[in-house]
């Protein structure tokens, strides 16, 4: 379980999430171990029926549309937290995602997301995308 | 290493932070395990020495009377989060903090604070200590 496969699993996070795709998200999520979820400005979600609930009504309200920019991984060990930038149309975030391994497969725990002043370092790939 | 032990890592957290202890603080991260801290609004910092400088200087310019309020535990085997809200002076912030053991103690491995419309539930103890 490498940190590509973290990666991935954060990816596929944001795949769900900005494709409002209930399904992937309720799989992504762990299913023995404790969970919890704080969108922005909300309270503590903490259990996982609650936190896929409120998936699914942001979801039926219409989505977001969401990208993930400069995720970072912090391995240790069994646990997994990446931390990224999340873009929402004019609205830059900063998100705290957790992975646990559960049936060999990197599975979210957590996910913290506010609004934040920091921007993403400007990478040159990034830059030269900007350009072109 | 029990639900109390890491309530109890996670008091002294608010301990060090409230008391501006520059010491206490650096003893409570992980010094072998990757570790990142958001600080309300700022950005990811990733490195041990970057974090604890980061609360020196919090600490150097005055420090903050911070509050935790309504610590709660996700234990998942060898990691812990904690969610809290954080009351500092008129503003209330919710806080994941992430602990790992090292060495037989909880240590910080992450913390991310940031602003929140939530408000924690009225316990009846806090009721009553409110009206007392």
């Amino acid at each position: 379980m490498s940190r590509r496969d973290v990666l991935q699993a954060n990816a596929r996070f944001y795949s769900a999430f900005g494709g409002s795709d209930a399904e992937a998200m309720e799989a992504l999520w762990a299913r023995r171990a404790s969970v919890a979820c704080i969108h922005p400005g909300g309270p503590v979600l903490r259990h996982r029926e609650e936190i896929v609930a409120s998936w699914r009504s942001i979801f039926a309200a219409g989505g977001v549309h969401v990208r993930c920019v400069q995720p970072e991984v912090f391995l240790n060990g069994q646990t997994a937290l990446v931390t990224c930038f999340e873009f929402v149309g004019e609205h830059v975030l900063l998100a705290s995602n957790l992975f646990v391994q559960e049936d060999g497969e990197w599975k979210m725990v957590h996910h913290h997301a506010a609004a934040t002043a920091a921007r993403p370092a400007a990478a040159p790939e990034q830059a030269s995308r900007a350009i072109h």
